[in-house]
C-alpha cells in the first residue's frame, strides 16, 4: 500500500467531509473512541486535531473526579458539538461500565442496564441528526505487551505506559470478556461499532479517518441506513393518574376563599422550606415542571413556591422558544443544562413538555419526533429520578371561559398588556388541538415516580395551596 | 401617599425599562442585591419578577458549597445576563466579604483587597456597558429585632427569620461597622450604593423599583455619569521580561535539528506527564496561552504539548471571532468560561490577548477598550494565579520572510489549503503595527508570576522543544 500517498488522500478526504458538514450546518458529527490501553486512543485523536480544522473540533473526556451531582448525561450533553461540528468522545458513554464490570465494580445486570442507557442516549442523538461513529481499537494480549515493552525499554517513552495499563493487561481475559459483551450489546444497525485492529499504526490511523470519512458520505449521501427509530408511542404507557382526576373529570372550577389562601400558603412554605433543609435533602434535588395553558396561572404559583426558599436554592427557568444556540442541539439539551445539582432545585416555568405540546399542535416538530419524545422524556426523567431528583409536574388547566376572561383582564390592565399578545388568540383557537394533546401527553408520560399532577386553575387561590400541598407530599414521601 | 397608584405607575415604569433594554439590546442590567436578615431581598426579588415580564429576568445567587474548585468570578461571570437582559445578583461579589468579615473569618487586609476586586470587576462591567444598580436593604437594629419579633409571633412565619438570622441580630454592631466600611470602600461615581431604608415595606419596594428605572433612564438618556475608566494603560507596567529576550532582540531563526528534537520532545513529555500527576499539582491547575502571528506554528507546539497528557486533563479551546452569543457579554466571558478547575488544565489556541492584538490593529475594539484591556487582562491573570493557576504564555515568534514561506507552502500543499485565506495575506499588510502591539502587549502583561515566554520560532523543531521546556520548569517552580 503506498502509504504516504493513501494519508494523503485521507487528510484531503477527511478535510472534505468537515467542510460538509460546516456548510451543510445541519448535524453534529460524534465520534466515540475506546479501545484496550496502548492501542493509541490518545494518538488517534491527535493525529484527527492535526488532519482536520482544529476550530470546529473538540475532544471531551469524563473524569468522574471532576463531574459535580448531576447526571453524568448532563456532562455529555453539555459537550455535545452543534450542528456543523465535530467532537471527539474518549470513551463516550461507556466508560463507567467498562472499567466497571472489567475490574468487577459493577455486577452484570447494572452493567447491561448502563449498556441499554449509553443505547437510549445513542438513539436520542442518531434521531435528531447526529452522525455518530463508534470506534473500538483493538489490541490482542500479545500485542499489548509488546506495545508496553517497547514503551518500557525507551527511557523517553517508558511514561506512557503506567501502572493502571499493566493491571490491565494482567487482567486481559476480563476485559476482553467485558469488551465482546459490550460490543455484542451495543451494536445496533443506526450505531454500529467499527473494530479497528491496533497493531499496525499507519493501517490503524488510515481505518480510523475511513471510518468517520464514510459515516460522513453516507449521512449526506441519504444511503438507506439502520434506522434509529420512526414515529413511536412508548411500547408500554404508563398511565398513572394520581388520584381519581384525569384532564376529562378534573374539576376546573374548584375555589378557596382569599382569606383563607392567605393563611394556609405561609404555613405550606413553612413546611417546604424546612423539609429543603432537611439532611436527608442534601443528596436529592427537585426538579419542578409547570406547564398549563396561556394564563393558567403558572407564574404566580411559581412565585408562592419559590417564596419558600432561599435565593441559594432554587433557580426559575422560564422556557421559550429556543435560541439560535439552542437550536443547534437536541431538544433536551437545554433542560439537561439547567438540571439542578444535588441539594438544590430548579423550576421550570414551561418546560421539555413543549416538545409534546406546542412544538406537536404547532407543527414545529414532525410527527415522528414528537412521537418518539414520550420516551426520551420517560428516560431523561427516570434518570433524574435514578440520581435522586424528586420530579414533579403540574398540569394547570384553566377552563376556556376562563381563560378568555384572563385574556381581557390582561389587555385592559396596563402593566399586565405586556404578558398578551395575538398569539396568544390564535393559539387559542387551537384549544381542542390542545386538550388532545395535553391528554396524550399525561397518558405516555406520567409514570409512577414521575406522575402528572393535575390541578384544576379557574381559581388562583385554590391552584396555588394544591401545588404548595403537592409539592410538600412528594417531597415528605421521598425522605 | 396614594401607594396603590404608585405601585401600579411603577410596574409601568418598570416594564417600560425592560422593554427599552431589550429593544437595544446593547446593554445588560444587573442587579446587585445586598442588605440586613429579614430586611426582604427574597420579597423585593419576588415582586420584581412579578412586576417585570420574567422572560427576561434571571436571578443568581452564590453558594460557596456548590461552586466547584474555579475561582468565583468564574461564577459570576457565567451568570450575567447577555444584552437586553437582567440579572438579579443576591449579594453580588460582597457576600464572602462581607459575612466573612463580620463573622471574622477574614482580616481586614483580606477585606479590603476582596472589595477591591468587587471594584475591579463592577469597573470592567461597567466600561462594558452594563447597568449597575447596588442595593442596600437597611433595617436598624430595633427595627430588625420587630421584624423578627412579628414572624415567629405568628406561626405560620415563624420560619422566617431563622438561627442565623438571630445570630446576625446579637452581633449586630459587627455586622453595621463592616457594612458602613463596605459600602463607603465601594462606592465610586461609577458604581454608587443605593442605601434603601427598608422599614416600611411599601416605600422600600418603590423605593428599590424607583432605583431600577432611574439607572435605566440615565443609561439610555446618555446622561453624563461617573466614569468608570478613559483610555488608560496600567499604572505600573510590570515588565519582567523572562531571560534577555525582547520581542526587538529575539533570535527567531535559532533552530535545532528534527533528529534531535524527536528525541528531546519525548522526555521532556514524560516529566510534563509525570510533573501533572504529582500530588501537589491536584489543588493547581495549569493555563496556557498560545499567541503568535499566522503561521507562527501555534497548532503544531499544542499538539505537542497536548501529547504529553492524558485526554481526561486538558481541554484544547480554539479562539476565533466571537460568535453572536459571545457577543452578548463582555470579551473575558469565553474565557472565564473555559478556565480549568483544579488539578486540569486549559491551553487556548489564541487568547484574551486578541483584545490588544487582532481588536486593536483592526479597529474591533475602540482605543479605550484595547488600552483599558491591559489591566483588565492582568486583574483576570492575578485571579487565577491567586486560585492556584500555573499561567504559562507563549509568543511564538517568526520572522516575516518565514511566515511568507509557510503561507506559499500552505498555498502548495493540497491539505494544507484550508489553512490560509486571503485575510492571512491582508493581516500580513499590517506586519509593522502586529508587531508594535505585540511590544505593547509583552511590556505591560508580562508581569512576574504570569511573564511572557518568547520563542524563536523560524524553526518548529526548536519552538516545540523550547515550549515544552518551559512549561516542565514553570510547573516544577510551581509545586
Amino acid at each position: 500500500m503506498p502509504s504516504a500517498l493513501t494519508t494523503e488522500h485521507l487528510r484531503l478526504d477527511l478535510l472534505g467531509a468537515q467542510s460538509k458538514l460546516l456548510s451543510a450546518g445541519t448535524r453534529p458529527l460524534v465520534i466515540v473512541l475506546a479501545g484496550n490501553a496502548g492501542a493509541g486512543r490518545g494518538e488517534v485523536a491527535g493525529h484527527l486535531a492535526e488532519w482536520m480544522d482544529p476550530r470546529h473540533l473538540r475532544a471531551a473526556a469524563f473524569d468522574p473526579k471532576t463531574l459535580d451531582t448531576r447526571p453524568v448525561t448532563h456532562a455529555f450533553f453539555q459537550a455535545l458539538p452543534p450542528k456543523g461540528k465535530t467532537a471527539v468522545f474518549f470513551w463516550g458513554w461507556y466508560g463507567e461500565a467498562y472499567y466497571g464490570r472489567a475490574q468487577g465494580k459493577l455486577d452484570q445486570a447494572t452493567f447491561e442496564k448502563k449498556l441499554k442507557q449509553a443505547l437510549e442516549l445513542e438513539r436520542l442523538l442518531v434521531n435528531d441528526g447526529t452522525i455518530l461513529v463508534k470506534v473500538w481499537l483493538d489490541l490482542e494480549k500479545k500485542q499489548q505487551r509488546e506495545r508496553f515493552d517497547a514503551f518500557e525499554k525507551n527511557k523517553a517513552t517508558s511514561w506512557r505506559s503506567n501502572h493502571d495499563d499493566w493491571l490491565e493487561h494482567r487482567n486481559f481475559k476480563k476485559y476482553a470478556k467485558t469488551r465482546d459483551a459490550m460490543l455484542a450489546h451495543t451494536s445496533p444497525a443506526f450505531a454500529p461499532w467499527h473494530f479497528i485492529p491496533a497493531v499496525d499504526i499507519k493501517e490503524r490511523d488510515i481505518a480510523f479517518g475511513r471510518a468517520i470519512c464514510q459515516a460522513v458520505d453516507d449521512a449526506f449521501a441519504e444511503k438507506p441506513k439502520g434506522k434509529a427509530g420512526k414515529a413511536e408511542k412508548p411500547e408500554k404507557p404508563a398511565i398513572v393518574y394520581r388520584g381519581k382526576a384525569t384532564l376529562a373529570n378534573l374539576d376546573r372550577a374548584e375555589s378557596l376563599s382569599k382569606e383563607k389562601a392567605a393563611k394556609i400558603i405561609p404555613v405550606l412554605q413553612g413546611r417546604l422550606n424546612k423539609l429543603i433543609r432537611d439532611k436527608a435533602f442534601q443528596n436529592r434535588s427537585l426538579v419542578v415542571a409547570f406547564e398549563g395553558s396561556d394564563a393558567a396561572g403558572k407564574g404566580g404559583a411559581i412565585r408562592r413556591v419559590a417564596g419558600a426558599f432561599d435565593a441559594r436554592f432554587y433557580r426559575v427557568i422560564p422556557i421559550a422558544a429556543p435560541t439560535e444556540e439552542e437550536r443547534a442541539y437536541p431538544y433536551l439539551w437545554r433542560f439537561w443544562r439547567n438540571v439542578p445539582p444535588q441539594g438544590k432545585a430548579t423550576i421550570f416555568d414551561r418546560s421539555w413538555y413543549g416538545r409534546v405540546l406546542v412544538e406537536r399542535v404547532e407543527g414545529f416538530a414532525k410527527p415522528e419526533e414528537w412521537s418518539r419524545a414520550y420516551r426520551e422524556i420517560n428516560d431523561f426523567e427516570e434518570e433524574l429520578r435514578d440520581n435522586g431528583a424528586i420530579v414533579v409536574k403540574f398540569w394547570l388547566a384553566v377552563t376556556k371561559d376562563e381563560q378568555l376572561r384572563r385574556f381581557k383582564e390582561r389587555e385592559e390592565t396596563p402593566f399586565k398588556q405586556f404578558k398578551i399578545t395575538d398569539e396568544d388568540f390564535r393559539n387559542r383557537k387551537k384549544w381542542d388541538a390542545y386538550e388532545e394533546a395535553a391528554k396524550d401527553m399525561v397518558a405516555f408520560t406520567s409514570t409512577k415516580t414521575a406522575p402528572w399532577t393535575l390541578v384544576g386553575a379557574n381559581d388562583k387561590h385554590h391552584a396555588r395551596v394544591a401545588v404548595l400541598k403537592e409539592l410538600v407530599q412528594r417531597i415528605e414521601r421521598a425522605l
